[in-house]
């Protein structure tokens, strides 16, 4: 089976770096000099302190003419319209896997509905070095369900078990979703405003309180079964990843553009299609954006 | 005429150098130490980048039995509990001026109110250097008015006129300390908690959304007259500051505690009182009571 993965970030590079083992893996990337340096040096792919060197395919995304059996979408939200608006790059290939945080996406994927659709959530933890390195930080699963059409050669992922790399097969892909979603809103703009460890968001009182105000009212505006089991899910996931930095403060501290679009942006729609007002949802959207705009002056 | 002036903070010292040339002033300080040194030294007056020394009589407020004509109480309102506790020291008083942030502490004083008691806000810019240096940062004036009884010795105030240190009159005691809760509530814990200098709530435009948000949350529930003229007023505040770090900033940078008490506090009461919730300012309260306890992790 030939797989293409669309994205040479963390999760583009670890995905790659796993079933190049096992498939014909093509890495389709933004720069070409990635591509480059990808087919020339091969990928460098770190775990547990040991480096292993691993061949694969590589070329710019835009000069790609794709026909894998399966393709993964691995760019970050707010590249999704992008990638749709080049989608005769892919007009030949049956089964595309999106792999991003939030739910705005969902709407964007309308004009693939001819396809199988897949959406799914990576809960490992990924570190990029640089264009050619990917460090495995954190063994998660990845976790898939389908949006139109059925799994198609995707099924075929659960065939080889790959170990440290399990692909889990849901029902409801809102579910699926807004699992991860709820736990991104509630971590990451935090986070990354009061510039803490996830774990702090447990220590220390007064922000476990400001968490809560937040649940209490975002999870309104979402489909959420059990308030109780979702509440101690984020509890959970603060508790596993105590000593990590968030990806928002992450890309915050690096002067990247978050993906506060993706979770509290699409929050906040949902909020106004409900005629529900989310006053600290809007408070913290703005929060996130004035931090984007470098508004810190926190040298 | 004697005057006292409780409190040998920045704005205590301040009143004490300018004051000085007109009046018999005795400052009253927490910790001996302070008091010995600004009798055997002087105080150290620096305006303009010239220094001047000033003399007056010092002594540790615990062991004074005040009988000046008119005391200044300049100490932070989390502090005036205490005061109020040894109200015993000043018994021969018989106007009493106190100059704090916030409202909370107006409900302490019902057991002066046999006293001419009169409550004030400082509009200066004061830094204190050391135990004995203050420096006058901003020319401002300090506005008073009558909370029980009349004006007393501090009419006289106004007799001689004094150049950069104005006093003014007012006839409503809560316009004229709302007027300073509403700047207080609006600019300080927002700077603090994005660790910005005030000017740039206006200049990145999702922080001035912030301050919106916020101010159309707590107007509900101050006394506010015309709320155009109050947000004007609080923008006006922003751009004459521009430059400067507020004191909460300045409090939480130096691991100080922090007069949230007094600002988002008192304002999350009057919300209790009305039955109306102010998810924001809860938020934000507990955002700096967080940022207090050092939950910040900003190495």
């Amino acid at each position: 089976m030939k797989i293409g993965i669309v994205g040479g970030g963390a999760i583009g590079l670890l995905i790659a770096a796993y079933l190049s083992n096992e498939y014909e893996v093509t890495v389709y990337t933004r720069r070409s000099a990635q591509a480059q340096r990808l087919m020339n040096e091969g990928l460098r792919f770190v775990k547990r302190g040991e480096t292993k060197r691993v061949s694969l395919q590589a070329m710019a995304f835009a000069e790609a003419n794709i026909n894998d059996d399966l393709v993964f979408i691995t760019v970050k939200q707010y590249d999704i319209a992008t990638i749709i608006n080049h989608r005769n790059l892919f007009d030949q290939v049956k089964t595309v896997v999106f792999l991003q945080n939030g739910m705005g996406h969902i709407k964007l994927l309308s004009p693939l509905m001819e396809k199988n659709i897949i959406v799914g959530i990576v809960e490992h933890g990924a570190l990029k070095h640089d264009d050619r390195t990917v460090e495995h930080t954190g063994i998660g699963k990845i976790v898939l369900a389908s949006l139109y059409g059925t799994f198609g050669q995707a099924v075929n992922l659960s065939a080889k078990s790959i170990s440290d790399f399990p692909f889990e097969f849901a029902n409801n892909w809102e579910n699926v979703l807004v699992k991860k979603l709820i736990v991104n809103a509630a971590i990451n703009p935090l986070t990354a405003l009061l510039r803490i460890k996830n774990g702090d968001l447990l220590k220390v009182k007064p922000y476990y309180e400001m968490m809560k105000l937040l649940f209490s009212e975002f999870k309104q505006v979402l489909p959420i079964e059990d308030e109780q089991k979702a509440w101690e899910h984020i509890v959970s996931v603060c508790q596993k990843t105590a000593e990590n930095y968030s990806s928002m403060l992450m890309d915050i501290s690096q002067n990247r553009k978050t993906e506060i679009d993706a979770i509290l942006g699409y929050v906040l729609e949902k909020g106004k299609e409900l005629g529900i007002t989310l006053p600290l949802s809007q408070f913290l959207f703005y929060a996130i954006k004035g931090l984007e705009e470098g508004g810190t002056k926190n040298e």
